[in-house]
């Protein structure tokens, strides 16, 4: 917008509880207090709306706060604000689905394609983190296909490399590449470059990874483990003090409470999420409790067999720790 | 600060000029307006102090620029200002002794060591960024110890694995590392992970490195590829283009203008720098300019024939373009 001479659009619409990374900038377009609280006085100014998977809960309960029904709730206020505000956006920062560092929180139906309408109805550039979601962690090999969504800017990390070494990329349309171009002396340049940027050691690692993706075809033998996942999380939900169970592809979110029918979170200093990740590395099995939320992430490659006794191992684990 | 209670400190002094890298937060403390200009409006706020080259220049010129007279000079401007503000700032964020993408523009003697004292007397936090001179690149093995100073925290990258895999590294007191360690509850904690620190395969190459360093005795054999540049350097204020040659440890800048008397540069359009590094790429070398200044940043492991056919080169390629 810049480049174009519309200076005035300078300003992001991000999510609460949204999750882009570490440094200044994406913890500015994130939404996570206990993150970033301390970093305030140097974070950028944004507009924040609130997380889809909690407003959702909040208008409509848990049962009903995936439904498009609810996603038309969602949007309505969405729009009502970008109407409002839309002269001074430059661009739309969202996760792709699901807000991942805030406990596997999804998206409502449809909710990540209506943004994108909005956005290219007021002139906002749509940016989409697929870190989390890319290369096959959503069922697809990337987030947005599943939904339908062409986004402007794509972030990339994690799983571009299978995890193995350091690489990141930012995808773009043609449209935004070529406003960077230009004759010498207009200084339209793109002046970001990094002293490792195109490392040509992780860019084969990452081109590799892409070809298992074909050879082993990663994304098919997906399919019957999210399945057999999605089944075998409804069990969870029988157990006294589990209160929600949320799944995005092949990755999902045990959430613990003290008290399911009082909806009364255990105390913050007993750290239960940490004692059940305890418990289950004495089964073998690493894992990161995202609070009291257990977030089962396993690898692509994992078989039936080992996510059948990482889920036997986790439900023991937690009747273990919090009891039933 | 924050985590001592001392939230009214969280402002950083800088320098104009200064170049941290291409991230928001890197962007915020850097001085370069081509490359930072159209990130205003995301940016924080920052104190910023005129580039210790530049201003010694103006103060005394530039046979006298980096005596220790000069630095006198600087250096009470920077305390008088340092004794206005220090309530509010939390760091004095500067390069290890150069401000390299600059321009190569070192900084005048004991200006670091000045700056240290300074951060000491005013409870300032010395954040010195080694990304560019670390590893050798100054002689020593860091800029730092060239200069004994003791920063508080210091920010490595580049040479760490001799360019080869991505991997950075901040490194910090135990002073600063203890602040961010408590009881759970307290959210002391330094929440800042990403998700490849501490690559292993990075980390090894790293290892690897510093053990070449060892081996090879990279630094000893440096010592005289330094001197050889000190000498060959004059020969290029001999030329009618060239008003300027500044050397740091095995970096160095030869500096361009269309009138050496009148010290009037090249017009922008024209790209000077540009012509005479194409003008090295048929004698075989890649070199990277500065607008019109030659960066001289050949690897460590040059032999004295190759610096020799560097310099040789640089000079006929000035000529080609320049004139003599």
């Amino acid at each position: 917008w810049h480049n174009k001479g519309m200076k005035e659009k300078n300003k992001f619409i991000t999510l609460s509880e949204a999750y882009h990374g570490d440094t200044i900038g994406s913890v500015s377009v994130g939404g996570i207090n206990i993150f970033h609280e301390k970093y305030r006085p140097l974070l950028f100014d944004v507009y924040k709306l609130p997380s889809p998977y909690l407003q959702a809960v909040k208008l409509a309960g848990r049962e009903k706060a995936l439904t498009e029904e609810t996603t038309k709730k969602l949007i309505d206020e969405v729009e009502e604000f970008v109407f409002k505000h839309h002269q001074t956006v430059a661009g739309f920062v969202l996760e792709a689905g699901v807000q991942g560092a805030a406990g596997i929180l999804p998206f409502p139906k449809g909710y990540l394609k209506e943004i994108e309408r909005i956005c290219r109805e007021y002139n906002i550039l749509m940016i989409v983190d697929e870190v989390a979601t890319g290369f096959g962690r959503s069922g697809k090999m990337f987030a947005c296909i599943k939904e339908d969504v062409k986004p402007d800017i794509m972030a990339l990390g994690k799983g571009i490399t299978g995890g193995y070494l350091p690489l990141a990329a930012t995808l773009t349309t043609d449209k935004i590449f070529d406003e960077f171009l230009g004759e010498f002396g207009e200084a339209k340049h793109f002046y970001h470059g990094h002293t490792y940027t195109g490392n040509p050691v992780a860019c084969n690692v990452a081109l590799a990874n892409i070809q298992l993706f074909e050879e082993e075809k990663i994304l098919e033998k997906l399919q019957p483990k999210i399945k057999l996942l999605e089944e075998r999380l409804k069990e969870f939900l029988e157990l006294n003090h589990v209160i929600d169970v949320r799944q995005y592809g092949f990755m999902a979110g045990v959430e613990l409470v003290k008290d399911k029918e009082k909806k009364q979170p255990y105390p913050y200093g007993e750290r239960t999420g940490f004692k059940v990740a305890k418990a289950m590395l004495k089964r073998g099995i690493w894992i990161r409790p995202l609070g009291d939320v257990m977030v089962i992430m396993p690898p692509l490659s994992t078989t039936e067999e080992e996510l059948d006794y990482f889920l036997v191992s986790l439900k023991e684990s937690i009747i273990e720790v919090c009891g039933n």
